[in-house]
C-alpha cells in the first residue's frame, strides 16, 4: 500500500473522524490537522453537540459525530425505563440536530435514524446504543458507495490530466473524486484557496490532495478571480452542505464569489453532492453566522486594533444559474431537475 | 486636535512614511504594524529599492520612498564630478523603478521628475540632493491637493450616512475620503476584507477607519460576495495601483472578485485615483507574482503540509465594464472617459 492509499483509507475510516467507544466519543480535531493530530474526548452527548458547535470537525464528520452523540445518549440513559430512554433519546436528538443551524435539517434526518434504531432496540430490549452504532456503520458504508458512483458520474465530467479549481471540498466528495482520477490514471493538477478564518482549504484540502500524489497550489481566499481568468482551468468544483431541491448551492463562505467569477469566464461549476428533501427551496436555509472574533484572529493572533469589529458568515448561497451540474449518485443533473431526484439506494 | 485627527496627519505625513535624513532613508515598516511601529533603516538607495521590492510600504508609501531613495542616491555620489553623479542618479532611477514590476512605469515617472531636480541643481553646482528633496515635498503637496478633490468628486456620489465596502484602499484616498466624510457629519460604516496575504486590510485599512472614528467590520476576503448580497451596501470604492487610459483599474488582488459581485448586485463601484497616462492600454501591465511562500504562511506559521506549492499574483484587473466611475482630481469620469484625461494641475 502506498502512502497515498493509507491517507485515502484514513479520511474515509470514521474511526478517525468520530467514534463512540466504552461511554466516550473522541472526534479528530481538524482545527488543529494536519499541524497536530489531536483527538477531543466527549463524556456526554451535550460535549458532543458543543464540539460540533464548536467545528472540532466539519464537512461531512459532524454527520459521523452526530450518529456517535446520539449512541453515547444510549449508553447515558441505558437503565432507565424504555420510555424514559426514548423521551431522553428525542431530547438528545433535539441538542445534536440543532448543534449548528445551516445544516440541521438535515442532521436531523440522521438522529431521526438513531431513534428509530434505538427505538426497536429498547422495544426488544436490546442495547439501543449497539443497534445505533450498527445503523450508523450501515448507513455510514451506504453513504460511501453513495459517493463513489457520485465521483464515478463527475469524473464523466472532468477532461483527462485536469486542472480543478477546489474550495474547501468535502472529504468524502474529495477522497473519492481523488480516487477515481487516480484510477483513470490522470495527471490532475488542483488550485484550492486557503478559506480563511479557520484555513481548511490549506490545512485539509490542500494537504489531503498533496497526500495522494496530486500538485495542488494553495491561494489565498482573494485570488480565485485571478487563477480563473489568467490559469487554464477546466472545472471548478465544491461539495456543499446543503443543495435545495430549487437549485441553490449552500457551501462555505466564498464559494458564490468563485461561482460567479467561474461563469465570467466561461469555466464550468460542478458541485458534488446529494440533493436535500428536507429543503425544497432556499427560503428553508439558516445561514449560520459565527462568532466575528474568528476574523479579527489568524493563527490566534489580533490582525487588527481592538476597535474593529468581525463578521463571519459561515456560508453562502450560489445561484442555479451559475451552478453547471450536480454530481449525484444517480447522475449529473441540472440545477432545475433536482426536484424529482431520489437516491439509488 | 481630537485622536483622530492625529491619526489622520499620520497618514498624511510622509516622515512617518518615508523619510531622508542624514545620509539614510527611514521606512515605517507597513508589514507589523499597527502591531508594532518599527523603521527599516535604508543606508544606500539599493536598500531602499529593496525594501520598496519586499513591500516594507505599499500603497502610496512606495513613491515616497523612491523619491527619498534618489535623495539618498545623489547624497552617495555628491562628490563626483557633474556628468558621473548624472550617469549614477540615473542607473539609481533604474534600480528603484524597478523595484516591482506592476508599477515600474508610474514610478519611473517619479525619478525622472528627480532626475530632472537634481540635473537642473548640478548644473548650477547647488545640492542635488537638497534640491530632490525640496522637489519631492512640493510634488506631495499639490497631490494630496489633487487627492483632497478627488474625494469630494467622490463624496458626490456617495449618500448620506453610507455604507461602504473597500478593499485593501490606498492611504491618501481613504484618508482624504473619510475626512471629507467627517466634514460633511455623515455616521459612516465600512466593511473590510482582511486583504490576505500580508493582511493590510485588517492592519492599515481597518485599523485607519477606526482610528477616524468610524465604524468599521472586518471580513475575510471569501465574504464580499456575501455582504454584499445579504447586507445594505451603499458603494464598493476602491483606489488602485493602475488605473489604464483604455479603463482597466489594476488593483490589490481581490478587487476584481469583489467588482463582479458588485456588479451582479447592483452595487455602484467607485475607483478613486489618476488616470496612468503612462498605460495607454491593459496590454502594457506586467501583473507582479511575488514568492509563493507568503501564501502558504499565515503570521509566519506554515499552514499546509510542505508539498503544496504556494502562488502569489499581487494585483488583478478589473475591466471597465464592472466600473462604474473613476473619480479623479477633475470629477467622476466613465472609464470609457479616461482617454483624453488631463491632471487639474
Amino acid at each position: 500500500m502506498r502512502p497515498a492509499d493509507h491517507d485515502l483509507a484514513f479520511l474515509l475510516q470514521f474511526k478517525n473522524i468520530a467514534w463512540y467507544e466504552d461511554g466516550s466519543v473522541r472526534i479528530l480535531d481538524r482545527r488543529v490537522y494536519p499541524a497536530q493530530e489531536r483527538f477531543i474526548t466527549c463524556r456526554t452527548h451535550g460535549e458532543v453537540a458543543a464540539a460540533i458547535t464548536e467545528m472540532v470537525t466539519q464537512s461531512y464528520g459532524p454527520f459521523h459525530a452526530a450518529a456517535m452523540g446520539m449512541a453515547l445518549a444510549a449508553n447515558e440513559c441505558r437503565n432507565r425505563p424504555a420510555s424514559e430512554q426514548k423521551a431522553y433519546l428525542k431530547a438528545a436528538a433535539n441538542v445534536i440536530a440543532n448543534a449548528r443551524p445551516t445544516t440541521a435539517r438535515k442532521m436531523r434526518t440522521w438522529t431521526d435514524d438513531c431513534e428509530r434504531d434505538a427505538g426497536s432496540a429498547i422495544d426488544t430490549g436490546e442495547s439501543a446504543c449497539d443497534a445505533i452504532l450498527r445503523g450508523a456503520l450501515s448507513k455510514f458504508s451506504r453513504r460511501y458507495d453513495r459517493f463513489d458512483r457520485e465521483a464515478r458520474f463527475l469524473l464523466e465530467r472532468v477532461p483527462k490530466n485536469p486542472v480543478i479549481l477546489t474550495q474547501c471540498y468535502g472529504d468524502a466528495d474529495l477522497g473519492m473524486l481523488l480516487r477515481a482520477l487516480r484510477e483513470r490514471g490522470d495527471d490532475a493538477k488542483f488550485f484550492t484557496p486557503e478559506t480563511r478564518p479557520y484555513l481548511q482549504g490549506a490545512r485539509l484540502t490542500a494537504s489531503a490532495i498533496s497526500d495522494m500524489g496530486f500538485d495542488v497550489t494553495l491561494i489565498t481566499d482573494n485570488m480565485p478571480g485571478y487563477v480563473l481568468g489568467h490559469k487554464h482551468v477546466d472545472l471548478f468544483t465544491t461539495s456543499a452542505d446543503v443543495i435545495t431541491l430549487d437549485g441553490f448551492v449552500v457551501n462555505k463562505i466564498g464559494t458564490f464569489q468563485i461561482a460567479l467569477a467561474a461563469h465570467y469566464y466561461g469555466v464550468p461549476y460542478y458541485v458534488a453532492g446529494f440533493p436535500d428533501r428536507t429543503h425544497p427551496d432556499i427560503s428553508s436555509v439558516t445561514i449560520e453566522e459565527r462568532n466575528g472574533d474568528e476574523v479579527r484572529h489568524a493563527m490566534g493572533i489580533l490582525t487588527c486594533k481592538p476597535s474593529v469589529r468581525g463578521y463571519y458568515p459561515a456560508f453562502d448561497v450560489t445561484p442555479p444559474d451559475l451552478v453547471t451540474g450536480v454530481a449525484t449518485d444517480i447522475g449529473v443533473l441540472k440545477p432545475t431537475e433536482l426536484q424529482n431526484y431520489q437516491p439509488a439506494e
